[in-house]
């Protein structure tokens, strides 16, 4: 089988596999103050040219979510998200379980305009009620989207002015922040995600590690003691060295950057070759994920050869899939799959 | 420095490391279905002698407790445990997190006793309040426990007797599980575990993996959908391969239980040595954990040399310091640390 | 100000209040255990023909809500309500509070259906992703609605056998119960509310009480230990009494009912007249709240001399206003209301 | 049965009731804003000397420790307590629901000094793990304590000082303030309260009220949105009038104060005549409650007649029993209690 289901079926990028073995029998103290750690921070500070930046490493997206989102809000406040956005669907209630709301915008290409943000806190405001009603508190946002797409620069600017008028923080979650910032159709650095966002995190699970996310807060922002948060939350791993080491050697010499390149190269390839051969795209995404049309026919036979996602019902006839590459796709692999399309 | 601080200063012992470098490109599905999980839990029912058992990991203890006990909890109840257990004190109230109360009762060897227990139900039953009060719900012992202690079979027996008697599932926090079951002065095996506790788990992370905690429902007794809500609680890896890989390497040929008897005997050896020479400890214990007196002048000595825990101050004149060696000692460092005291 | 912004501007029904003032010194026990609300829950459980049920007495709806929904649901389970439910907006986040989702049907007239429902529960389980997210585990209706509509018996027996199919409990906030049972549109009698719905609870606060709803489960399915954990949710009153007098007068003689009629005859002149005036109503209630389409400027100049509630801009000229009548709704304050309009 | 057994098993004084009769059918805005909840606050802050305070009522003292310690502290803190005081032990782990720990130091007295206080704070500072233990946020004691003793000014001062130096929020749980207050042992005003504490209740439900606690911020500390916050925890009434009117006849004249006096002098009346029958104390209260020791016949005896609480056993032979009087004991009922003795 072909593995396009995903961008988290393999291990890890050899480069971090291979600093796993050579840091292995070096002691290190444990909970996120091990070296490797600090040197990995060190590098994403400069990366993200945010040198009064904190950064924090925490195992998964799901927990990075909550963890960040419920220390952000006071009591009464719920996230504000696009319906489509992933804390409001596929975490199990994870945000909810932290005793905060997830309040939602309907999403247009899996993205919130800063218009809508700014119309739905002049509603909330505006409503007579609202002393009885959950106060939106943070932003979230998806880059690349659930649905693949990308913030142009203007849109995020729109969005931070937007709730730094309004005081409330942004946040990204950049569970696949490399594939984004690779697109072809990108018009944003690392620097621009942290000089717009109040805190993001750059995924490592689905670019290159075993498990991990950088949690990244730029505006001098951190909760206080939020390593003990981290650990209330039980986000908090004993061998902090293993996501240390693991960012270390992702941004050691571009390391996150030239294998999410790969990922977005071969992505459209298969785009553009799809495209030439009559398919139709649920949406146009210029990201490592790729939602097809296909007849339930195709789809039936597809599914014998290639892992893929069932994403949508499109009508009777037709069926919307999601091809997803990564890191450790092989152009022989992608070769594959066209030839099955 | 010597590293004697913890069992978790390392990473992981060179077979587990392995088994992530033979098997990192392997495409598999997410979540903790991928085969190495599912080949990993066959391997501890049957070691466990348990084959009804549900065997789920988690990456991290604090995650774990949480996420088990919360989940064997009614909404009113609270969880029983020694003063001196971990979810009482570093944890940085990970239970009370998830609304549920640590019940206390007072430590014997960092134990609880079975008429303890008893005692304890008495006096809640017997309250004329009680009907305000938390309920006890779930028993949590860990083994070895925090002073390096252990449960006698008996003691065990005794406790899993009132535990049913009492419709209270009993949990088994074995973080160090590994260094309890290789002691001589244990008297029981993984199976007897798994036939006495309701719920346990085996140790991963200070036990020669990168992280990683397997945890066991011997019982039929797994709560329901409980996948959704680990996820729920952040505590599920999207890469569940990652713990699958490691314990299904330290359960193979008997791998976990030869590194924990190479620290076993290691403590072992320091063990006598520091008697010959006269030392006292603060406890007596027959595991990887070392409680020892030493002078402040001592005390401070050693801490150039050599990485320990300060444990508590004794007297005026003394201080309780810990050692702690693991899979990852080898004996020229224990010489060394001889060569010190 | 003529009163007609909400049902509970005024204190308690003379003859509950008498009620307070005849038990006053009667010396009883706390929590719950009086003999008062002993007495009340018994001429409830006779009303409602269910001689198997258990009444607990809770000062306010959002925390009736909030203790009842909590505790029916397993862990990983949210609350299925239509969008215009309650829980979902006016409660200020206080399902997720409890760490609970309120999952969302679009309503229909405020209503959800038995269909919808059955959809909802068969996309659920057909999304290969359901693993990752919230289960439906309580199915929450108000009934009136938000919007004053009311169930037919046909339309509750199909939710209910839903819900029986798939293992859902059925909870029905009563808050306005009374002024359903006696709107002249309800083929319902408290008895069938009783039979169709695992639990519901009867509103005391909106008619006739000073505060206060009671609580019925008809299954012999209340939790374990409920007033337990009443108490753990902080709403559980130390005189307990406060609740049970009321609610002893409330079904003494059908005072509940007769007050819940004087407010729907009232209701209904106020709707016949504006609907003879010529008025446009937002939605057909037959109940205690009356949505009317006023323009702006009839609204600016109403809200000078009665309370009202501003419901939603209908367009740019209109504006939806309610006007509510209660158990203390008198007849000159209709005709005055009617001479304004 | 003459009722003895607690402070709580009657109505409201007569004038609080009539308050309510006469208050009655006057429409007022729900949620708090009532005019008779703004007047009462008003008397309240005149009385404590406090004009900058912030006034709250909320139904019952368990919501009320809940919503207010939950709202002062941050993720990772917990609540210093005495091991006595009522949010440990009687208040169904309604703390730890809000996801925070009851950390506890041993009572004397039923009290905290704030020596034991700073000596806490100094260990957890101390304490190398302190990053992974729950950090101390605010201390909460009671006055009169749950053993009817009390803190003098000089005490109140040190605790205050304690907790300014070290940025901790003291506040004081005065479910029988009053009772406090009007203790010839007393020299604390309700100024002094309101000096001293960041802030601190008033008990109602105890002294006079069906129901009702009132929460003062003194220090221009209140929480954001505190009301929003009040409603997301279920502790806020629709009629909050049902609070206002109380409390407002309740500080009119003084009636608080002339209540809680003649309980307190009705307990001095006891206790000198238990002192001279040569009755032991448990405790040397003087306050409403009275901590007896009496031979295990007479308390088999004893209880035919009087509601009282069983405390503790002493010995073999003994058992502690409480005697609580309140505003609606009477001098008969004393004299027949004595003649009980």
């Amino acid at each position: 089988m072909l593995p396009f289901a995903n961008d988290y079926s393999r291990g890890a990028h050899p480069k971090v596999l291979q600093a796993l073995v050579d840091t292995n029998l070096d002691a290190q103290p444990g909970y996120g103050v091990d070296q490797y750690s600090l040197q990995a921070a060190e590098k994403i500070k400069a990366e993200a040219q945010c040198p009064d930046a904190d950064v924090f490493f925490i195992a998964g997206g799901t927990q990075t979510n909550a963890v960040v989102i419920s220390n952000l809000l006071d009591g009464d406040e719920g996230v504000l998200a696009a319906d489509s956005g992933h804390v409001n669907f596929h975490e199990a209630g994870s945000i909810e379980y932290t005793g905060h709301k997830v309040l939602t915008i309907p999403q247009r290409n899996g993205k919130l305009t800063a218009e809508a943000v700014q119309d739905y806190l002049d509603d909330w405001q505006a409503d007579e009620n609202h002393g009885q009603m959950v106060a939106p508190g943070v932003v979230y946002i998806s880059h690349p989207t659930e649905l693949g797409t990308l913030y142009s620069k203007r849109e995020l600017a729109d969005l931070a002015a937007v709730c730094q008028t309004n005081h409330l923080p942004l946040f990204m979650d950049g569970a696949r922040l490399g594939y984004g910032l690779m697109s072809p159709a990108s018009d944003l650095t690392l620097a621009d995600v942290a000089k717009y966002c109040d805190v993001f995190y750059i995924g490592g699970t689905k670019v290159g590690a075993l498990c991990g996310e950088a949690v990244v807060f730029t505006k001098r922002n951190t909760p206080k003691r939020f390593s003990t948060k981290i650990k209330r939350q039980g986000a908090m791993l004993a061998k902090g060295r293993l996501l240390g080491v693991q960012f270390d050697a992702l941004f050691t010499n571009g390391l996150y950057f030239d294998i999410s390149q790969h990922a977005i190269d071969l992505a459209m390839t298969l785009k553009q070759t799809l495209h030439d051969k009559g398919y139709t795209f649920l949406v146009d995404s210029p990201t490592n994920q790729q939602f097809v049309v296909v007849t339930n026919e195709q789809y039936d036979q597809l599914k014998q050869h290639i892992e893929l996602s069932f994403w949508e019902k499109v009508d009777e006839q037709h069926t919307a899939i999601r091809f997803v590459t990564s890191w450790s796709t092989t152009e022989t692999e992608v070769q594959q799959l066209i030839s099955y399309l």
